[in-house]
């Protein structure tokens, strides 16, 4: 679904839109605002260049296809990914053409806002969110630290692994983190102690949300798991190393990762996506076939290029930018692709519903420098990795701002961002004193 | 809390409540009813003998509380539960006035409806639901089949286990269970095959139903923990133990849990349940004691009577009774409390939300009739159970009905029962023809 949205000669007329790095008007992403002063309801909104555009407002003046006025209304965009894939082509269309053509430009500028004027918000109600483990080169090094014996599992190569996660702690980034609370146990201690996590950790995602609505019992073909793809962000699954290696057998984790999950506050859509998707890696000689309902034909991966930086409290105070600490592409890092884990989720009935969050798990490349989390980098711990200001880091420290960014580039079409994902770390509290 | 709700010698005047094996005035347990015909849309009730009283309308009509009106008018409890506990319990007195008292019959009786003409529905629009794993004699016995070599792992006295569940797909008492397909891996197989699951097998555990909210990075302290409980329910967590022993490591259960959560539909609330509170059984000589966050006083633990039944197609067919196939009792049960599953939940702090769903973990007793599972029962689908009829079951077979039973029991005091969960297994579809 490559069309006349994605001509890379197309500019908007909004000042600073052309060329900008995250948002173009090939991106047109999905989100929900409000104003810092004034009128502070959530709006359903767009982004283009340093600007946002209030969806509601231009659906109330009849600037919109009328059958999205009642979705673009809300206060998520719950209601907007619950309607047909149609739907959503049919806005993008639409603000494409009014934010491209000159003409448009009376109509459009009263709802247009600078985004530094205005707050982001999570853009859905969550219902259920799930964590995949689909970076293979993450699950083997991960998979060393923890087991060294028995890195990959043998299922890994078989069933897309994925576990339940915690809705409710999900929040925009922006958020701050609080350092948690929980049981650690050195590997030659006796017993446990109750204290602040020391081994503070990010991991590096993209989040799939959600489109549509199954019934349960009802699965996801494969053929169709695309279409219940509404669009990505990054997500950042913020974890607790020493609370993990304690707490995780024989359940999987829980509060070493469900205190804080942060996801970047635009939707990348499917439609703004679909130039970048291409064929999946070939599977590694010796590597078994998907079972039939894994199966997929075409262009079913995504190349989207992923870095992470961190600025300590030193580097702000000495008026530094952020390092860089990692820099990767989804394309290399995944070993099954965004419909397969979707099928997957459903092939047993579980239905899934429009504003479900999807995590792909960390997305490390096959080098050292590509690696999606500290625990990789550091390998596991025991290798500093030196900072600017003279600083080093084996994991995260209080002050510490943690950013993902991710964008799609591709030869013969303008690169469009997903706009960072930041999280920074507070330090823990005394909640018994 | 011990008030004079809990005298066993009220009696309510409706027809058939007195000496109620479920619901006497001393219970009044709160859920969800729409009418079988006429006003289909969701109102909030009680339960007295065989008859729900419709709360919406008593309140509507000046009955209760003022300050309930509007949460009682909601078509879920979630607002009625982030209320202070004391509003629950003024809505406790009200109804047991109201309905233990012979004048108020004329006030009630336009607001009485036959259970059998009513349909009960999911007490709470569910946040988020986490599945523990308190049992310690389940966790013993399943550990025994999974790990041989290492039932019970180190962690296990120390931390209440606990994992993220699936929301979307909790439903209310009487929802068929579709058998749900799998990757299953034989130990001999070289590769696993995608088949429906033959392993299909019920878990008996009480649910916790969160009351009120605290803010992401805000722990609960163990001494107001209880607070935060609303209620109980009974809680199947159907279980497909082929699809589970092949994807639940690393990162524990997924797709072998979420295709089906069934919960009893009334809210037994921690009101009625207090006078059957006591003090939790002694930790056995050696076990370590509760890190401080999890250090609690006094009657912290329930008395609660379980019970498994099961009703085959041909039982059905013959008029047979359900058979009973197990019953015991959650005291001997639980290695850890209610509170010391809240408390450590939010230990990290992670927000609970009112309407959030806490299972217990299957709640088998010491003793080999007291198991929650057919897991344990057949002891891993060795030994056949016999049935009447010359049937007999390892696991779960279409067309068999299953029931979970609680009731709390104690001298003195009027017993009050959960009233059933049941589901039926249905056969699997086939999804890919």
């Amino acid at each position: 679904m490559i069309d006349h949205t994605h001509d890379p000669r197309a500019q908007s007329w909004v000042d600073g839109a052309a060329g900008h790095p995250d948002f173009p008007v090939q991106n047109l992403p999905l989100g929900v605002f409000s104003h810092k002063n004034g009128d502070t309801a959530p709006r359903i909104a767009t982004a283009i260049g340093d600007h946002v555009v209030d969806l509601a407002g231009l659906a109330a003046d009849g600037a919109l296809p009328a059958g999205l006025a009642t979705a673009l209304a809300q206060p998520t965009l719950n209601a907007l990914f619950r309607l047909a894939e149609a739907d959503r082509v049919a806005l993008r269309h639409a603000l494409f053409a009014l934010l491209s053509s000159e003409r448009c430009r009376l109509k459009v500028t009263p709802h247009l806002y600078p985004a530094a004027d205005v707050v982001l918000h999570l853009p859905f109600a969550i219902g259920d969110y799930t964590d995949f483990y689909v970076g293979i080169h993450h699950a083997t090094a991960i998979g060393k630290l923890f087991r060294p014996d028995n890195p990959l599992l043998p299922n890994y190569k078989h069933v897309p692994i994925g576990y339940h996660g915690r809705a409710s702690s999900v929040r925009v980034s922006g958020t701050q983190v609080v350092r948690p609370w929980g049981q650690l146990k050195a590997p030659d201690a006796d017993a446990p102690v109750h204290a602040p996590c020391r081994r503070l950790d990010h991991e590096l995602e993209l989040g799939l949300w959600i489109a549509g609505d199954n019934d349960l019992g009802a699965p996801v073909p494969i053929g169709t798991a695309w279409e219940r793809i509404g669009g990505l962000c990054l997500l950042n699954d913020w974890s607790a190393r020493d609370i993990q290696a304690w707490e995780y057998q024989p359940l999987g984790p829980f509060l070493a990762k469900n205190f804080a999950t942060t996801v970047s506050p635009w939707v990348i859509t499917a439609q703004a996506l679909a130039p970048f998707r291409t064929a999946p890696q070939p599977r590694p000689a010796g590597d078994p076939q998907p079972l039939p309902y894994l199966r997929e034909e075409g262009e079913g991966a995504l190349a989207i290029t992923l870095e992470t930086t961190l600025r300590t409290a030193a580097m702000r105070a000495a008026g530094l930018p952020p390092h860089r600490l990692s820099h990767g592409n989804s394309h290399a890092a995944m070993y099954w692709t965004p419909a397969q884990i979707v099928a997957h989720h459903a092939s047993n009935g579980c239905d899934l519903h429009a504003g479900d969050l999807l995590g792909t798990g960390t997305l490390s490349g096959p080098t050292p420098e590509s690696a999606g989390s500290l625990m990789e980098l550091s390998q596991g711990g025991k290798v500093p990795l030196p900072l600017p200001c003279g600083e080093s880091r084996t994991f995260l420290e209080d002050g510490d701002e943690l950013a993902l960014h991710a964008r799609a580039e591709r030869d013969g079409f303008a690169t469009i961002g997903f706009g960072p994902c930041v999280g920074q770390i507070m330090p823990a509290r005394q909640p018994w004193a």
